[in-house]
């Protein structure tokens, strides 16, 4: 069974408690019971893993590339720009990292540099997204 | 059945003919075999159109509108950036429209406009991103 | 009898259709039977012609170049900015042409790029600017 | 009878002085007599205005503001940009400014900022301008 | 009795009677019948000025300096920034100026050049904010 | 009784050890003995926070939100700019911040993107600062 | 014989006709006469299309790739500068373009991406420049 | 004999009071009985004006002008740069202006938009540049 | 004998381990056992630090600032550049750092922000630069 | 026999020594064996210079000027852009330059400014470009 | 008697054959024979340097340095920006240097960066500029 | 014994007789003493040029190159940045060059772009910088 790391950026621990407008009320544990649902849907091993602290973010890729982690879905929130040591690390791990976005970000003026080193995006399909992301994840690797 | 417009940008008429390395061998009519396959495993009524003419796409977003398509799929290729009128367009039109790209365009410097008009963008998953969009719309359309 | 062109710019043939909290409820056929009781009135034997393709309207500054025509009222809309060989036409023909925007897009952000090639200007007037600037022409024309 | 402000910004007084291949050999009180003919015409109480100082200007609109003035004409000339405290005043008071050039700024290179608070703009018909200036909101008035 | 200068810059005998959302209600003379309360309690022989002419402000700083003058509380309103020789005219008097807006004008994008010939900044504190402001200057007078 | 956070940016625990020609000789600990003493004056319930690591002052905003803090006092110091998952997380929780430097990092060149996110702004006051800002927000807390 | 394709971009139709100063009197159908002629003696079989319509343009790009034309001379005029799927069609044919200009459009300050695309560049030697570059042609031609 | 108009600029008024060390000691009415002692010994009719408000100098340049002025020395001190009113009122005038300054702004970083409206400019050798300007003028007048 | 700090950026630890055509196939403990091998050979106490947290870092200047530290070699890696609280420390310690690159980053487009708080730069000499740092380090301590 | 300056910019005398797979095995006297060639062949008078100082290319350009040479061919190679002396020097003469490239540096992200003062530019057909430029200058000098 | 350079930049070689429109018909010996006799009269010591070679222009101000030159006035023509190493130069040496131009740059268009390391600038007297330029020297060095 | 090629920019024949308080009191030929010794002991055979023209030093590349040196130690001084044909001379040759500087020009606000094409960059340990250079590239001739 393929190995999925999920990894929650800075500000994803207030969703639900913040910018309601913006993100909806759901809150970060159940993001994450969607996300294990979704993956025992697709058949994936999965790791979810939150920080507020970049360099444990990076710590995170480095320890996932070490155990042989197949993918990562990654949502980068507070992290989506100016944080040039973490797309370092990004660029360096061997597996493919989707970008997934809830909402589409580009829409309020947003910048992301994360598409620059990852696989794929997903933009502005919710929480359904992760499960778009693994279902297309699964294709990918199928591939390989 | 919901109705779905595939829009394929300038260019696209040359794939599998041209940039192999980049693109792959897929040739258009292909690509139009498998996106009418995941329209019908999907349930969407689809109308595919291509043409390297900005004005003559921007003609298909407003006839769309007027017979009531109810979303779109848009690979914008050579028209990624530049083309006003035509974000212009997509921004006016009442349906959504999902920016597609085969491969990760961000990975090679290119930088896209049609995000900031799109409901949401999937980049990377190949042919098989068609399909990933069209089951992300209908869990769109499913909860209007 | 003067010849006046009268030439609506990309996406004028939606107007009525959306956006109408920016522009209002008039459909583009009501527009073109005002400008032509307009012209009625001002003496100008008028052409009213548009397209969403850029080199159809730079077809047509030509034309009318050829057949000899007067002047032209211009309402670029979605051709604001960025149509350089149209802007490259409009400085050739040697007939007047008329910038007009029905409300103001400067208020809205908007730049427009035809003013460095048009003789002169109308903003914010709604459809009744059409009347003014053929009031205008009519003493530009006088003058000659 | 509405009343109307026109203000003439710095470097008014000179015209018909210097300059004359770009504004014509008018003087300013000539400008006057014009604006007040074209004022009886429409049926405009008219008030006019002209001060090199720029808070005199600010403090002119502010003035009307005080006295209920309905539309202000301004031909913004050496205040065309850069003038701050001046766009911040027109954008606070409550009646329409119209920008108001006797020539084409933009075909020599120049740009305006006053077009971001008016509420519209006449470009390039001579003195004329004002008598259509004064059509158009008189039109607009009788809307409200 | 420590002397000082209150400025009020380009706008603010508008304050109350338009940009309410923004500013408030409340009007010029209210303002300065708070300063003249606050002077009082804290103990400052108060001179309060305003002028929408730059130049007239400018006058004012070098008057001050002649009449020394221990310090002064600025709101530049539409002087916020580009008034250059008002900037040299601050940074060359001797006494301390604070900088001082009623509301926060970073959070609706405005920037200020005041801060670079300022001593202190004070944002954000409605009326409120003079008083805090000179019981800042008595603190710093004291300890000269 | 109220409850207030105060944050030590970057670098504030070097405080009285290097830069003592900027920034004097107070060391951070005498710095938490005035802030302990204004906000016993004041009648506040203080809560002092430093950190280095970035996300660590970001779960401190959000463990704020969480257990009803009242208002902030962030002196940034190091974190001033180019910290953009921070400044989304002081934009995110509910309770007003006041960004507070000792002195005017303004006349050194610097420039702060903190404002942007803050309720209001105190700069150059030195210590005191920190009592001028606390008698601020008690008024403004007093007005809610 | 290998074969020529032609390309006249936007406006070159009103050669001759406008801007008589900067190109000359030679209208289109005479250049057309010339460039047969020229394409006789050095032994090219020639294709001349002609089109203000971009979308046009990468069509005929894309159509002379599918029948095999050995290279193709392109004076793009008013496709000079900003059409972006124009020049990707021009990168993804395998035939070399050249791009030629009659006069020399850096010496009136214009600046032209096509060389980016182009295997060499003609600039300055009129009409006489179409035999020059056959000329060169032939021998990149025989070397291949 | 010639008449020569002498302007001081934004903050010449407070030369001799603030920054001694850049300017020196020298007081305006000092520089003012320098410049009519070197007037009187090249023969100049002089009138020497200063003030702080930047429409009463664009005054001044056009009363000069009204009354046949032959040259004008400028120091504009505040004034250097971003007064477009003014320039624009230098620009329009027919007698000659220098451009003067005591000391050397470019090696302090200052930008002088005022060259690109004078006819020339001397810098660097204090109130001693004015006999200078003087005598240069004479030579200009005199070729004439 | 002289103590030696010697950190590693932000992504060290993957050395050897990815990017080997750029950085080659050493893993960081074998570049430690190097350092201490040269510092014994020097004359070093050497205290070897990495971390991929950014405020870590920054502890770790002002720790070594506390109890003595006499320089520093820091290869920044990762946070060559935007890491602005990081270079505000290192300017603040009294030690003097060193940077040090195992290649070339300006060879490969990359720029670092290190170098403005530097006391020196060593790039391009692989691990043997670190015996080469501590060289030029002890002529400069001795030199004290 | 008209005269014909040929000029061999910085760096030429090591082209196939150096960069052999940008500009190939050719050495510069073989360039200027063909040179002599086509000179032959065309019925000019050649005189070849080389030089990798700039002023001695200006000398060598004055030079000319002054014995009354009828052309140049100028290959500037890493003379291309920044030598503005050169290009004012170029811009000076009365006889008209070509620019001529082997291979098409805008295609390796080049930019050279010598094509706004050359008469034409040729670019892209390797050594046999020289016979071309040849070919060309003798039809214009035909003309004069 | 006082020791004087005087150094023609970049292209002064040529003025009286080129450019007259400019710079008028005066030739470079007349130049200098207008330069020896105001040296006579104003009582300097002077030597004459012309190079076309940056280096060499360097050369000659390190040389004067060396033999205890007083002062230069130095006319940069092509040298009048983008030559560092000249400029770095000219701020090295002890002695004086007098930007001087014959005409105005500024009104072309021309920017100069020699200013930032002259000590004064005269700009646009013609020949006679010189005799100006030295008046004032000598004044400047009477005062040391 | 390796050939050592050891370049002096321009203006280091200035050195320790301009600009002590950066450079210190070292003449050019102490330098030259210096690096012989270093040669002497690190084994090199070493050739030391310097001169202020650029082309001249381009000259010494690409003698160097034909007589095969094995290495280069290059301090650019007042040729830092700006000089596109040296530094395209460098990236030509095939032995690698080491830039070097005595002093830290990034503290100063400087700018290289000589690093670019260097193989290695030693900045700030004065003139043992050559000697650690030496031993540096001794390492490196090593491992070839």
């Amino acid at each position: 069974m393929p190995k999925l790391l999920v990894v929650h950026g800075a500000g994803m621990n207030m969703r639900g408690k913040v910018q309601l407008d913006v993100f909806g009320p759901m809150k970060l544990p159940e993001y994450d019971e969607h996300i294990r649902q979704y993956a025992a849907e697709h058949g994936f091993e999965v790791d979810i893993f939150h920080s507020n602290i970049e360099g444990e973010v990076i710590n995170k890729f480095y320890e996932a590339e070490e155990r042989g982690v197949d993918a990562c879905i990654f949502n980068p929130a507070g992290f989506s720009s100016g944080y040039r040591a973490l797309y370092a690390a990004m660029s360096q791990v061997k597996f493919p990292s989707i970008e997934l976005h809830i909402s589409n970000p580009a829409r309020r003026g947003g910048q992301s540099e994360v598409a620059k080193v990852a696989r794929g995006v997903f933009v502005g399909f919710g929480i359904f997204g992760y499960s778009l992301a693994m279902r297309g994840l699964k294709d990918i690797l199928a591939k390989k």
